[in-house]
């Protein structure tokens, strides 16, 4: 045996301790994002707090990705570990009835030692919504972002199909992004109306440099718009010059729809 | 002539008074309902405030009836007399742009002097959300009533049916509702599904007493629940008796989905 007792004890210890997987659903409206800050309202800070109030330990809860300030999700996807027994069934009810209204855990369960949600999840899924209406609706205002005049949806999906493949995404990268290279692989990047006054963006990739949809978004509202025409996109990529792309549309329209994991 | 110089001048003043009718959609959640409080936000109270900062005049607005605390509206109806001149368009904008984000004019216009908007007004469409799930949805929270397990649609539109045609709602009537009698014409009254977890009850009656939809959709949810058979609705009417209904379903699910007027 090449480790002594010490080691043993807490290769043990390790091993009793679970791995929680969370699909958390959280309304981004009065947080300062997901990432702990201390001092200030997190979507981590709070479930960190709360788990630990179940738990009796500290935990260091893990994200598949960061969502900035003001950005909602339908399912986050989220895990931790602990050497608690309680019984998944009551952790789930006992940390919803801990939590504020506006954050959820929909689904808990163990799952493998080896899973960690950011670096298992193969692709994520965000939806923007955009309502369009000529006076602000007071239902939708912290769910979209509200246009005035239409939307030329036709446009706005042919030049949605430029982002699609493999590309550079430095134009639609935020300014001091941490991401060590702009390039991402985009699944899917679709625009459908919904009802007469929604228009639903969905896009999948296997990641999202920071405020990457919203600048996407910004653009594709001008195409919409007719101020940009659609080839205008496959310009901005390839010009890598995020003066070119359109404005970053509110976080408020924003939702983390899923993230996708191997198998 | 049978009026004196100063009635005339009175008569010709309030003749160039405008009738102004107003189309609000509000969320509810912040505000002690529609009917003005002193020192409490109530819908009434802000509007009037606002109203009064554009005209520089005192008024009064006319709801076409209250909403309790708590309850929403599409489209809810009200009305005022001012001497402003100011045009419609500009009085839209600039009172939009004073109300808080959860009060909104969605039209207005001017309307014949004999327009009342509580008087005229023939019928009024309520609609109720009811979200099902087994956890709470962070974005359903303000504007539904969630619970747990499924609902029995087919038999709560079923007992819903005994509502129709003038019926006497005493037992459906809150505890110190002001109304003269509780003889109310329900013209329509009707569950659907929509998505897989919400189911929406709409009902339009000439008029609503005092928590009625509430205590309505208390009950047929209990008939949902298959805690009630659809019989009972029709027995609760007959023995008009309030302990056998069901309870108050929560103002957060009650949207006034809008009123009809004469022609």
């Amino acid at each position: 045996m090449s480790h002594g007792r010490g080691n043993e004890k807490k290769h043990r210890q390790e091993c009793l301790r679970r791995n929680i997987l969370l699909v958390l659903a959280y309304e981004g409206t009065s947080y300062r994002g997901w990432q702990f800050q201390p001092g200030e309202p997190t979507i981590q800070g709070v479930l960190q707090e709360k788990i630990s109030i179940m738990t009796g330990e500290q935990v260091v809860l893990i994200g598949s990705g960061r969502t900035d300030a003001g950005v909602h999700a339908l399912a986050q996807v989220a895990n931790f570990r602990t050497s608690s027994r309680i019984p998944m069934d009551g952790f789930l009810r006992g940390l919803n009835s801990l939590l504020p209204d506006d954050i959820v855990v929909r689904e808990i369960r163990e799952v493998p030692d080896g899973f960690h949600s950011r670096y298992c999840a193969r692709s994520k899924v965000y939806r923007y919504v955009v309502h369009n209406d000529d006076v602000p609706d007071p239902f939708w205002r912290r769910f979209a972002w509200t246009i005035r005049g239409d939307l030329d949806v036709e446009a706005m999906n042919e030049a949605a199909r430029a982002l699609l493949g493999q590309r550079n995404f430095a134009a639609f990268q935020a300014a001091g992004c941490s991401a060590s290279h702009p390039v991402r692989t985009v699944m899917m990047a679709r625009w459908r109306r919904i009802g007469r006054n929604n228009s639903l963006f969905e896009i999948e990739a296997d990641g999202f440099l920071r405020h990457m949809v919203r600048n996407i978004v910004g653009t594709l509202v001008e195409v919409g718009r007719q101020k940009l025409d659609s080839g205008h996109v496959e310009r901005i990529l390839t010009g890598k010059n995020r003066q070119e792309a359109g404005i970053t549309a509110p976080a408020r329209g924003l939702f983390l729809k899923g993230v996708r994991y191997i198998a």
